[in-house]
């Protein structure tokens, strides 16, 4: 089978044997995989868990179940399943033993056939494309986990977004299904109709609007935002806590970009909101049930920049080329 | 002013002298107010908290602010507002010092003109009518806190709603402001296209479908609703808990009805769902304040069955008239 | 090795090979086992889930690791662990899909050598007796769970239970190490210096105050108990709810008793409390282990009635000797 | 009666007429006030809140009650009242229209007799002298707020505080009638022994420990802390997410110090703990009362270093003197 391995700086494409099913495992055949930003962070050497030299990169996959191991109870050949960030992290909090990610410390899903532990696939709701899928095991659920993992979040409050990311595109589309106002900040007001298309209610023009926390504070009657989901961390933070409310929260999903290997909050960002910064690595496999349940009810469609056959042209793309919703991997019949 | 008093088992119509507005209170030209279930109990003395003889009626009720006493800051003359339903509890859990309610053992809103502290009133949001605004503060807030105050109910889960009944049809259109699916049992299938536009995804006809709660469970791919809104109590109650999820919840509005003082929960209905049962009364000041938030947001028009000018005949249409939605007494300028 | 299995209405000896571990999973020289209600209720044919005919009987039990599988990670040989109440419920919220149970629907603890995949079992708290660490499985983490799993319960607030069962216990001890307040009802005041000895700060002679509801109430200056652990289910549910604060909570644990198939709450009771009513059924292994850490911290020591050799004897004591405590079986070296 | 006034940058004493209970309001002849860090930072001019000129100073006062205005009903003359942090904030969520703060806007304790309105008094718990009482408002309810503010703190779970000043002392103590365990750093070990009598279990001496973090990780059994009580802001904030536990929390109090105007959390503290930082500012009366429950309920004895009866030789000392403990001024019969 054809299989990608990490041999950094690229990917390296290899000839294997597809591998068998052991106990409790399921074999995936992968129609599609999706880029995320930590995957470009692994080929650089700049991720924070150091990756196996010569893993299968991509955390994000989906595909169909072609053979189960013994004592495979949650799967059978031919179900439509999508793989678990953390594999070993089911529910309730993250603890170190859990950290394992696909990817980076275990082998991912760039690949003709994955092997998957039963407990670490979840199911793919009916209504998505493989390309679809393939989108939500860590973007979506950051997002997800973002909106849902902190104080109840009710019809009416206010979230903020970032710009045009994956996460943040996510999160415009989740918080409506929370039945939340969205304001997303940009630099790219040309976005703007499509970020309303997607569901927010304002979209402010940043770099015209530095202080862009006044503003929130000002959309919300002076209140501030109920969550803002920051995804650019050591610029932005500042800004995030003086959007939020007195004890608003902020989700913090970035930690250093490429100035700065730090989160620096002023003593006046506080002076007005209190916020809660509430860091969010993803989330469990419970989490992405959940999601999936949402995703279905509401039969929401991912928004996808680019499908590629070709790996290369793929990372190449979401390096470069400023894409405006998810870049995916199609691995069709050889 | 013209006012009406409880004089059981009817109301009487006074003619009164303008009240003036103390430290803190705020005078209230009332423009609507509407009918709840505790009304009738109210005036047939079986209401578990005993009325004041001689009591105004009515705890819901909408209207404008013509003066304010000294001290007052949250409200000026102008100001559209409601009552709140427990006008001392304003947030956190209800303790027993504060169980005052309008219509009951304070004067309520059936009368031209109502004092109210101001830390009891709440702006009602722009886009509804004063009629609309009247039906918020009882009926739409237990139906608010149902779904807001117990566990986190998130985007694709499952809500049960029984019925026709005001907090029902509240219960639809909220639950579908937090993006759940919703199942509706009703023995007036006749309705069944109105539940729909409200939001219902399914209708149940209870008396073909007496084990509805099973019913449920299938429709929920044996997983059981994450909350049922329980408004008939003793009738219904262990249905609801059989139709209810491993752990989910039942939103318990009722204890008795005419046939009995009691609810009665099987041990076999526990066998499939381990619910919990969290009674809700209402809900305080800030619960108030969320749902118009929410209601706001969302633009959402609560369903009125008929507007009366006169109030005797609302409360007869009321009881005997089987509505669907909200009754509602108009107070128009004499 | 000697096991003993489920032959209705008794349990049977049986000499059988020492069984190899598969795949994840840890064999155990069990050392203690503990007797549980449920135990008998399987063994009368009246326990809700039906058991696996020739089930070996009880779920709980501890012992030392004495062979460990391929792939088994958490623990190694020479490890103590006790099994968990649901081996594959291990987080979050209970599914139907996990509720197998040891002693039931799968082979229990009462065998001198147990198979236990490796996620079912937690590590035993060191200061603990093999005996000591077989009673936390079910009624510890029963009384764990019911003091630690809904509202927030904090220093100061009351707490009640009811009698001498080993839950009960569990539950005063362990609502002092929460810092509440425990209140105590119970037909034998000639235990309560043994349950003030405990943790019990007020001791209710229920027989001579049935209206105990009431009396809590005053006990608390009339605001009632943040939570009951109900024990007892019909014969007590509606004296528990009087107890209860208003928007309290009712832990309940039995849903039926010998004269009744159901829980009757009367209307008049929830007149004063509004309270909520949570069912608990055990709990999951983040749970025990959170147990295990609370239990290790204080090194509370579990109250033992009696030490049996002889599962029969243990099984006669526990169903008709009133234990004050735990009735453990010690499998000891043949 | 004796008052005093803040002339910046001192306070001076003044000769005013005793002053009458309004609508709503008590009359407290206060008997002991308690100094913050806050009070030295409004006479600096340093305080985020700008003081209103000539107000009276301190937050926390305890005293009687000797007159009440029309209308009061939660006290009577005679009773034993501490004041709240912020007058205006009852419960639920602080927000912007509530921020007054006695002391600051508002008038505050340093003065014979205080008006308050009779929602923002507390009833002082029996056991404490009025010294003791005064120390509650700011110190201890911010310690309280920062254990039980978050996420459920559970007997066995490890919470972290930070040297002796007032708030982190009350954090020991408080956290382990929360049944935590508690590890303090301290530069004086000198006081590790009076650390261990107020319930710490471990004392780091920072200085020799700079990366006391990671300390904390050894002695968690690589876990990391469940909370850390972060009194110092930009100095420690690192190390405080450093020891954190995945996914734990750090509850932050101070913004700025002296030589720093900002937080600064590393990409590598946070590699180790994704901790929530959760921003503390005091808290509301009902979280003041249910503190008054638990010291109550365990006749928790407040840290006192000095009584003062003249409240220049008490602001001297708190500023210069290192004080373990609170400083409380006496307002002595005249």
């Amino acid at each position: 089978m054809r299989t990608y391995r990490v041999e950094r700086p690229e990917i390296a494409l290899q000839d294997e044997p597809v591998p068998e099913p052991g106990p409790g495992e399921i074999l995936v055949r992968v129609h599609a995989a999706a880029l995320n930003k930590r995957d470009l962070l692994i080929l650089d050497g700049t991720y924070p868990l150091p990756a196996r030299p010569g893993v299968i990169p991509l955390s994000d996959g989906a595909g169909e179940v072609v053979a189960a191991g013994p004592g495979v109870t949650r799967f059978g050949v031919g179900d439509r399943v999508m793989g678990s960030y953390w594999p070993r992290w089911h529910d309730g909090r993250l603890r170190p033993e859990l950290i394992d990610q696909p990817g980076c410390t275990l082998d991912g899903m760039l690949t003709e056939y994955a092997l998957l532990g039963e407990q670490a696939a979840v199911a793919v709701p009916e209504h998505l494309s493989w390309a679809e899928a393939a989108t939500l095991p860590c973007a979506a659920l950051t997002a997800w986990v973002s909106l849902t993992g902190g104080q109840k979040l009710l019809p009416g409050a206010t979230v903020v977004t970032l710009g045009t990311g994956g996460v943040s595109l996510f999160a415009v589309q989740l918080a409506r299904l929370l039945g939340c106002r969205v304001i997303v900040t940009t630099s790219r007001m040309d976005h703007a109709d499509r970020l309303k298309a997607l569901g927010a209610d304002h979209v402010i023009d940043y770099p015209a609007t530095p202080d862009w926390g006044r503003r929130v504070r000002e959309l919300t009657g002076g209140q501030g935002a109920d969550l803002v989901v920051d995804t650019a961390g050591p610029a932005t933070i500042d800004q995030s806590v003086r959007a939020a409310a007195l004890y608003g929260e902020v989700a913090v999903l970035i930690t250093r970009d490429a100035t700065s290997d730090r989160l620096e909050i002023t003593n006046e960002a506080y002076a007005s909101s209190l916020a809660t910064l509430r860091r969010v690595f993803v989330g469990n496999r419970a989490e992405l049930e959940s999601l999936c349940a949402a995703v279905a009810a509401h039969e929401l469609r991912p928004v996808i920049d680019r499908t590629f056959t070709d790996p290369h042209a793929a990372y190449r793309h979401y390096r470069e080329g400023s894409p405006f919703g998810k870049v995916v991997i199609e691995l069709a019949p050889a």
